[in-house]
């Protein structure tokens, strides 16, 4: 059977010639006579793919010297007990920004260990805008400020950082990070979870400025403080050893696709394509402002519920899939990641085009 | 190049019908047109890799149905303090046994938490050995007793189960879990990571009596509290699903070889091989009591250390690798877990003992 187009928000599509090259690598990675999975962490073979994938990602991301780079297990959900554990320091509070459920949970966590003040919070609107600048409410005196530039459910992504001033920012990029390029020196941390444009699920990716390591609060686990991970190179315990050497075939993809400049121009270009196609439409809508329109995850909704499951069954029998919306939201999401190809976004379009058409 | 006989202590060789099935299914799971790498977690075809695989892990371990399995990231390193944060309830301390490296980094960990009790060391022993069930100072109001069964580094295993009365026992069996049949009913929980006898680093499994969840101390991390990872079938969050899959592989493989009955029997055959060739030897030696030694990890020393790499170089060139010694112990380490072919043991002691030949 040929391969889907998935639109799954996580995991999700990872780009064919990745996955080709795991495949004929598996038995036997350059001539090593064992797959990765059997590789020791701790030599010589498996080393070289750590560091190269860690190079190539810095490369990508033009991650200054002064960060960094940990890949970690456990997901953004343990970030957001790591994040105030280790970045409270000797202040009382931090700020969180809440622009949807992945704020909501960071925040959540948050409380648990800090003093959080609500910077911001958008869900008067149904969580379908970001807040400007000028409505953040930011103490000087926080330790950091947290935010969430892509939300993968509201589908909604701020159109600009947030100057914070001397407080670090902090940021959970689990479902934009890669998109396009991103200036990192603005950022005291940034946080992903693989699953989305990195990699295997299992990976969690940590970009932390050097200056906030090594503050972690009494009583965090060792395997929860940024240093014991920084002083050991991501390698204090074994660590996600397969999805970490995936993420680097996916790093080389990237760097040989023109980098995050080359990807931005495509997922532009997609994004553009659905939400003009929506945009056209009365038959179908997405109720984010404009301007916080996300490039990775495009929720939409058809004009008579009902007709849901038949949208859905014509889709899959065209090869497109995983396109139900969250059921916080309903009706469609289609997240458009990094390695989903535009033929599948133009599969898409006309399929929406060819349903409202059938309906009319 | 012909695959290696890989004697890593772990992550370590998987067998070699999983790998190639995990080849051949790469790109497209069972006609979903997806790698299981890109599937949603929430989606059917995952949640029936998923249930498949816990099924099979309870039938080939004969796990009661009062036990939770979970599947969880981040090693035996996170659970070292999972373990007291999660256990200790309204008990003050919990006793340690201290038979190597493994159970000190336990100990060294749940000492930030709570009162440890040694119940029993054999540090003055160099680590050669186990304590004997009077030997050890049990404590009957501890929360609970720990134990590592297998030490990774000193190849010395528990040949009996500890009798702890009412305390629940907890078993970090990281280098020991599957290699033979075990009553889990002795056990209050079972800890692995699976990157020596389950499948790919990156995940690790936790088997629980379901009354010791639900009493987390305050200040437990959402992602640390079993209840957590319990209440939602290891899906509170993304888990590492396709280590989870390749290890679901590995629990099939082993049901065709008979499994944990004809596991035992063969890898008892391949411990005996190599322990009779180092024991008919003066040139090599095992320090460990008899009764002590490990049917996974077999340390040994060469008369000679001046030509360990002479006798490495050999191990080598007849594709017999990653058998250097663990630096705190020197010499060589012969981890020979389920997935390491007879042939393999066969032929390192062909090779043992043409080199002890050679040297004479």
């Amino acid at each position: 059977m040929a391969r889907k187009f998935n639109f799954s928000a996580g995991p999700a599509m990872l780009p064919t010639s990745v996955i080709e090259r795991a495949q004929a690598e598996m038995l036997d990675w350059n001539g090593s006579g064992m797959s990765v999975m059997e590789m020791s962490h701790r030599g010589k073979e498996y080393m070289s793919i750590a560091a190269r994938a860690e190079a190539d990602l810095r490369d990508v991301m033009a991650i200054p010297d002064n960060y960094k780079v940990l890949f970690l297990q456990g997901g953004a959900s343990s970030q957001f007990a790591m994040i105030p554990m280790n970045l409270v320091g000797d202040k009382q509070s931090a700020d969180y920004i809440n622009t949807g459920m992945w704020s909501k949970k960071a925040i959540s966590e948050a409380k648990r260990y800090i003093t959080v003040n609500i910077a911001a919070d958008t869900s008067d609107s149904g969580f379908t805008t970001v807040p400007s600048q000028d409505q953040l409410k930011l103490n000087p005196d926080a330790a950091y400020v947290h935010y969430t530039p892509n939300e993968t459910i509201g589908g909604v992504e701020f159109d600009y950082i947030p100057d914070t001033g001397d407080v670090p920012l902090i940021a959970d990029m689990s479902s934009t990070i890669l998109s396009r390029p991103i200036d990192v020196s603005r950022f005291g941390m940034i946080y992903a979870g693989a699953q989305k444009n990195i990699g295997p699920a299992g990976l969690t990716i940590v970009i932390i400025r050097e200056d906030l390591i090594g503050k972690a609060s009494a009583g965090t686990p060792t395997m929860f403080d940024y240093a014991t991970h920084a002083e050991n190179e991501s390698m204090y315990n074994t660590p996600a050893t397969y999805s970490w050497y995936v993420a680097g075939l996916v790093f080389e993809w990237l760097k040989e696709l023109g980098g995050l400049e080359g990807m931005a121009a495509i997922n532009k270009r997609k994004a553009e394509k659905l939400y003009a196609a929506i945009d056209a439409s009365d038959f179908y809508a997405n109720p984010v402002a404009i301007h916080a329109r996300s490039w990775m995850n495009v929720p939409f909704t058809l004009a008579n519920p009902e007709l849901d499951a038949a949208f859905l069954k014509g889709a899959s029998e065209r090869g497109l899939v995983t396109l139900k919306g969250h059921r916080s939201v309903g009706g469609m999401r289609a997240s458009i990641y990094n390695a989903m190809p535009e033929e599948g976004v133009d599969l898409l379009v006309a399929w929406m085009q060819e349903f409202e058409r059938n309906q009319g």
